[in-house]
Formats: C-alpha cells, sequence, structure tokens
C-alpha cells in the first residue's frame, strides 16, 4: 500500500533525521525526526508532523505554537535515510526560543554565539505556562 | 581546552547528525554524522569531515572525489545536537551519484522520482573501481 513509506531506511528505533528548510528564504530551519506515521500524516495533511523522541510523541509542528510549516516539497536523500521538507513557515518562527530557525548559534573565536535575533518572547507564543 | 564541542549534546553513539547547505545557491546538498574529532578537524581545517557510521571512519569529504566543501559557516541548533555547516562546495558536486546534492528524490503521487540532473558520470569522478 505504502511502498513510498517502506523505501525509507528507519533506523533501530524507527526514525530519520527530517531538515525542514524555508521555501522563500532558504534558510535551513530546524531538524527534527520522523516516524513513518509522522511522515505519512506530513504527505497526507501537507503540514509537518515530526516523531519527538524525547516525549515519545507523535508531534503536529505547531501545534501549541500556530507556527504550523506547510509543505512544499518532500525529498529522500541517495541512502533513503534522511528526509528534508521544503515549507512555508508561518509566522516565521520556527525556533522554541522565539527566532527565526533553530539553528542560531555561530562557532566564532572558540565559542558559539547566539546570532540570530528572538522576534517574539517565547511566552507569548506559548501562554503564560511559566 | 575545549568547552564548545563539550557544548554539543552527542548522543549515546557519540556522534550528532550535521546538514551541509551550499553558500552560494542556498540549496541543502547532505545530511551526514560528526563525532567530536570529526567536528574538531572542521573547525581546524575549514574543510568538512565527518564520521562514516557505516565505515567507522572519519572522513574528510572530497579526500577521494576531490569534492571538498569548504567551511564558511558552524552553526549549532537550539537543543545543542544537531550541526549545520555553510559550505562553498568544490566541484559544484556533493553526492556520490555525481548530482549536485544528496537528495534528489522527491516524493509525487506516492512515488518518490529522482528528479534532479546527474551532473558527472561517478565512474569519472571515483576512478574505474567498477
Amino acid at each position: 500500500m505504502h511502498d513510498w513509506l517502506d523505501a525509507v531506511k528507519w533506523d533501530a528505533k524507527g526514525v530519520v533525521p527530517a531538515i525542514a528548510q524555508d521555501a522563500r528564504t532558504g534558510i535551513v530551519l530546524t531538524l527534527a525526526w520522523m516516524n513513518d506515521e509522522a511522515l505519512k500524516r506530513t504527505a497526507a495533511s501537507g503540514l509537518a508532523h515530526y516523531w519527538s523522541r524525547s516525549r515519545a510523541k507523535l508531534w503536529k509542528k505547531g501545534e501549541q505554537s500556530g507556527h504550523f510549516q506547510h509543505v512544499r516539497e518532500i525529498r529522500l536523500d541517495c541512502d533513503n535515510d534522511a528526509i528534508l521538507l521544503v515549507v512555508e513557515q508561518e509566522g516565521g518562527i520556527a525556533c522554541h526560543t522565539g527566532r527565526a530557525r533553530c539553528f542560531y548559534q555561530r562557532l566564532e573565536g572558540g565559542k558559539w554565539h547566539a546570532v540570530d535575533p528572538v522576534l517574539e518572547d517565547p511566552r507569548n507564543i506559548y501562554g503564560h505556562g511559566g
């Protein structure tokens, strides 16, 4: 039924890394993980779904923040063990810190520096959860 | 000595996923894996080094093909467990199949389609190894 899902070489834990890239700006937003159910739902709905390894839970990106990722392309690499999503990032914010992307730390002079601005206070994104 | 290496949250096998993005075109080229030694050598040399999980071996990208990746930026994500390299891709070919990038398969109509052209015959890249 789903040969295209079986073509993916899921690892021993049943997941593969999934990169999200912004369709408009080209910036690499996030690296998350997918299992077969996450990939199936992503393809069916057009909205990025991932597998949270820490919470052991399927997760629709934006379900809490409203920052959904509308999927324009789903790509697979030459080894069939990594996914690339090309997405339109709702709200222009992919990171839970309120930044455009998760890759905001840059190595300079032997240290990691947070070089990208916080666009919105996470307390405003996620409510008053403390 | 290397606090910035210790800041990375290496997984149980001592590796993290590392994305390479083309500095000029913005396309996502590859997803590979790094251990601390690969990241240290990448930072020291300015050339991308990875850890091959299948060969259990440190690997300088381009050592066989000549398609070195000259590193312009090294970034770390918000969870400290994924790396992004922004690179100038020598030869304009990152994939061992002779394509610009490894993510050349796109999901269309329930099937994966190879949508990017082969720019150079792999036999010319890697010699006559058969």
